[in-house]
């Protein structure tokens, strides 16, 4: 509708969506699946190294997450375009949107951008991605199945010259239950986990589970692993073999209350 | 996306937009706007008593949001087709979206509804609306106005056989303070206003507001005139004139606090 509103109207960049199994009730969610700037943004002025560095992209969270809901049964919604064209996990009016910095990189295509050009990137990414998400969810409750919710991402092990313990974040928005219980079926693992690490909803980091979770009262988590225990094809194997069952066990005990 | 789950699908319905002024902090909804039912649900097997009574749509509910949406210089997003097909105020999953009886009258077409056919007016109409809101109200945080979200319905003064009194109805979901500010500004008006009638949030009527105002944290309400009221093209001029200043005064604390 509001492409009226402006000139830099490009095509809609819609979301990959992997069905699951008909009766399926997990949606898993991957919006910074991946680094791919379209040729209209001319690669936002950034060199080769940083439109594949973490900035761009959560680096091996779209494997793990298909990785995970191969073995959840789950459906799987994940983004087309990077994170730096549009953050799909911010609001439009939310400076992490289109960000001009991110940790210690300039962003020089996103250092002065018009309000057009902020109307045009929340028509053709963040719409159509939230809308396709929307229809997946909305085409779960139409079935009579309220789907659990979960957004896969990975984070940097150093972040501004700091390094990151923690491994394996589990992070909620008002409704901390699902996440809760995740970390508790994690707990005695050999994985380092931790709630509300390295963010939290403070951080605004909780946009999709609230615009597409919450309104419907679904249960729902954010995972964050640390990429580095995710950046070979075998090292995502294994960390789905490990999460999964952890994964499995905490959102039994919801379908069980829902039902 | 799940129009591949059926063999029902249907051409999108899309929701009516009446664009407001470009600076516009307003966005005023009305999900019951229409009594059409589209020739592919066959009457839903009313006659034509019921097709025009209000279980179809809110009488006067349009008018009177067109004209406040004019008067206050907002953004206007309406519906196209019958609640009855699809009420775009619930939830896929509420028994009420497709609603096999209403108030005192059986909808033949929805007494026994197969899954495709939830699926296929989910995707065809309920979707199809909530996109186009939600374009609208994205739109607008692009430009970096957080807008005020005004649903408009109207009311029978005449449910199960019992009167109602109250004139203007004022509803909140989450937040009540837009709410309460608009009760305030409208007491001392002749109007009878109440808060949180005839309906509440605990009836599920907040949908839309849950949906597409408090993720964002958008100042919101829902307003239910009685339809007595707003019976004719001058009493809906006159309606709207009362109600345009009660909303101008109520909003404006808010835009100030907002800023």
């Amino acid at each position: 509708m509001t492409a009226k509103d402006t000139n830099h109207s490009t095509a809609p960049f819609r979301a990959n969506v992997e069905a699951g199994p008909p009766a399926s009730g997990i949606v898993v969610v991957c919006e910074h699946a991946s680094h791919v700037i379209p040729p209209v943004w001319h690669d936002l002025g950034l060199d080769a190294a940083a439109r594949v560095a973490h900035i761009a992209w959560d680096p091996g969270a779209l494997a793990l997450a298909q990785g995970l809901a191969r073995r959840l049964g789950a459906w799987l919604v994940h983004a087309s375009v990077s994170r730096l064209v549009y953050d799909l996990n911010r609001s439009p009016d939310h400076p992490g949107a289109m960000p001009a910095q991110s940790e210690v990189y300039d962003i020089p295509g996103n250092a002065c951008i018009s309000l057009a050009e902020r109307s045009a990137r929340t028509q053709s990414v963040y719409l159509p991605f939230h809308a396709d998400l929307h229809g997946v969810i909305a085409g779960r409750l139409a079935q009579g199945t309220a789907p659990v919710i979960i957004t896969v991402h990975s984070f940097t092990p150093v972040f501004h010259g700091t390094r990151r313990t923690v491994e394996f974040g589990v992070i909620h928005d008002a409704d901390p239950t699902l996440a809760l219980d995740i970390v508790a079926a994690a707990t005695g693992s050999n994985l380092n986990v931790a709630l509300n690490q390295p963010y939290s909803a403070a951080d605004g980091v909780t946009h999709t589970l609230r615009l597409q979770a919450t309104p419907y009262g679904l249960k729902n988590a954010m995972l964050e692993v640390r990429n580095d225990l995710i950046a070979t094809p075998e090292a995502v194997e294994s960390m789905a073999n490990r999460l999964a069952p952890i994964l499995t066990h905490a959102i039994a005990a919801h379908h069980a209350e829902v039902a």
